[in-house]
């Protein structure tokens, strides 16, 4: 099935619907999961929920409008679901979407992209074997725009990567003595925190740990460990410490060490982490430095979210966020957009700090998403 | 008579119409004038008028609203003109607010904050010997923070200093190889030419003369030159050729050339630059780089507003917006806070960039405002 197979003929109340789910969408989180948003509508077209997903280890848009039904034991067989992405069909963290569709009776599907997650995919094929009408391309450019590096993840066989760089306006990340706690607000770090409960993984450079000994852990207001913890992982050749922070366990209680974890992978190249790290299950992987790291993960075009925290002070030397990305002259300047995909939008304020969050300009399109 | 003297009483309709006044302030363009509202209120304390500045070479706030009551033959006597700053009582571009004010015939004047300008001030003084019912002080502290750094620039004579950075994310003004064309867009390109019609002079080193070549006058969508051109400033020590484009007439017609104008001033210290362009009666400088330049204003705590378009590009090399501010820690770096006394707010979109607009955080209280 090609997300482009628009054959299909879609009723204005679809359509409608499906507009309805997209804006859902934006009210979720990306990382691992992509936005998505699912609206579900009666044969006469009204609308009887709308839901959507608020990031990995969180119920999926079908699961979230299907529990918002709950009780009122109404007849869904000649109701349509309607989803910006094909109904998963893998039992991950959430169970399979497709059996919480079958499971409710509803008797109609509509998806605008199909799931190119290879785990995930073949949702359709299953709910036509149990005699779900499905069809498919009902606003398939606009749902594609909402993920398109998402997909462009996916199609690369890769983890989700979000570079976060904490700044002054003049782009310093350290002072010349190497000072940088805290060049950004407690509104920002907290924000960062919230981010790393949700990534599985954080890379640092062996220079970070051997600068700032981050310990590289969630942490709520309070500064107690939260319960998720991301896997801590360090790249380079230098030696992490045996007393390191990053090495020292996670959490302070039993699920927080399940969650957390450490690894050091000795090699300076960014892909070799990624297929490292995809093969260890991670989907969402958070940067935090130092300058050589980020500008190596950017330079290799390895970096699908750029958040930058943009303190309003300026130093005039230190530590540039970036180091050299290759680049001699500003043809060759890496072009970037402001994300617009998301409800919260592409600029925030946190405390005396702005959040921009950027995803890369241009997306070669990616080959396989036509399976 | 001080700006504290709050012993006045007031009523709660001059209360509103002040709050009112600066509503209406915020809605103009600071630089060598600052940002003045006026309302009129009648004796039962109907709002009549209401008027704004916007910018050097406009009718000033008291102008504004004394305008739009025109034609209404109306006896003013028992109304109040509720204005943001005492009215000014010197013959600048636009006459005295003094003599506006004597005209129409209004009984009354309240206003927030003395005006420390030595041209303009005397204006309550004259308008008691006249008769006018003065008074002073209503919500001084809220119109003085509206424009708190032109207070600095009046208490240490000399002109209000922007100072205008066109970067990448990374805080990049050029490549490597030294480009620099274009990395903003063209609506920030175009903002740009707004802001050098506004201000009266603009300075660059003799180092972006060499690199760029710039004729920084101000320039139409059509590439044509604006009625009104700033002087054009080269600070430093090299000399700049004879065919140097910053030398070149600015105007196409008589009155361009009338307007602008050509100076080198042959040193690095930004306050002599002050100096001489406050004994030429330049009331705004904008900054126009390069980094050096940049980071000689800034370190001498002589930038009054800084404004940043930000392209979303990375370059990870090249030219830093800033060197070297002299300081080498991080609880040494410039503090400053995003603009937000106007209504155009500290960030606004340009095509594909961002325009922040910052001002210095702390303001050591001048101590010369009190006449």
């Amino acid at each position: 099935m090609s997300f482009q197979d628009a054959d299909e003929h879609f009723s204005d109340a679809e359509v409608v619907g499906m507009e309805t789910a997209i804006s859902a969408a934006r009210q979720g989180v990306r990382g691992a999961n992509p936005l998505v948003g699912a609206v579900i509508i009666d044969a006469d077209g009204t609308v009887l929920a709308i839901g959507h997903h608020l990031g990995a280890g969180t119920p999926h848009a079908e699961a979230d409008a299907i529990a918002s039904l709950r009780g009122t034991r109404r007849d869904l067989s000649a109701a349509t679901i309607i989803v910006t992405l094909e109904p998963c069909n893998h039992r991950g963290r959430m169970g399979p979407c497709t059996q919480a569709i079958l499971d409710a009776g509803i008797g109609n599907v509509v998806f605008a992209v199909a799931d190119p997650h290879v785990p995930a995919a073949g949702g359709a094929q299953r709910l036509r074997r149990e005699g779900i009408n499905v069809r498919s391309g009902l606003l398939a450019q606009e749902a594609r725009e909402l993920n398109k590096q998402w997909f462009v993840a996916v199609a690369q066989g890769r983890p989700f990567v979000t570079a976060r760089l904490a700044q002054t306006v003049d782009g310093r990340i350290a002072a010349e003595d190497g000072t940088s706690q805290w060049i950004t607000s407690v509104q920002s770090r907290r924000d960062s925190h919230t981010l790393r409960a949700r990534v599985d993984a954080i890379v640092v450079g062996t220079g970070t740990v051997l600068a700032d000994n981050p310990r590289l852990t969630a942490r709520d207001d309070a500064g107690m460990e939260t319960a998720k913890q991301p896997l801590r992982v360090v790249m380079g050749m230098r030696v992490t410490a045996a007393d390191a922070a990053v090495r020292g366990a996670a959490g302070s209680d039993a699920s927080a060490e399940a969650n957390g974890g450490f690894v050091q992978l000795h090699t300076h190249d960014p892909a070799v982490v990624l297929a490292e790290l995809q093969a260890r299950g991670i989907g969402h992987l958070m940067i935090e430095g130092g300058s050589r790291i980020n500008a190596a993960f950017l330079a290799a075009g390895l970096v699908d979210e750029l958040i930058v925290y943009l303190a309003p002070t300026l130093l005039g030397s230190g530590i540039p966020a970036l180091k050299n990305l290759g680049i001699t002259t500003l043809a060759d300047a890496q072009q970037w957009e402001w994300d617009t995909t998301t409800a919260a939008g592409p600029v925030e304020r946190m405390g005396q700090d702005l959040k921009l969050t950027l995803m890369p300009a241009t997306t070669p399109a990616p080959t396989n998403l036509e399976g």
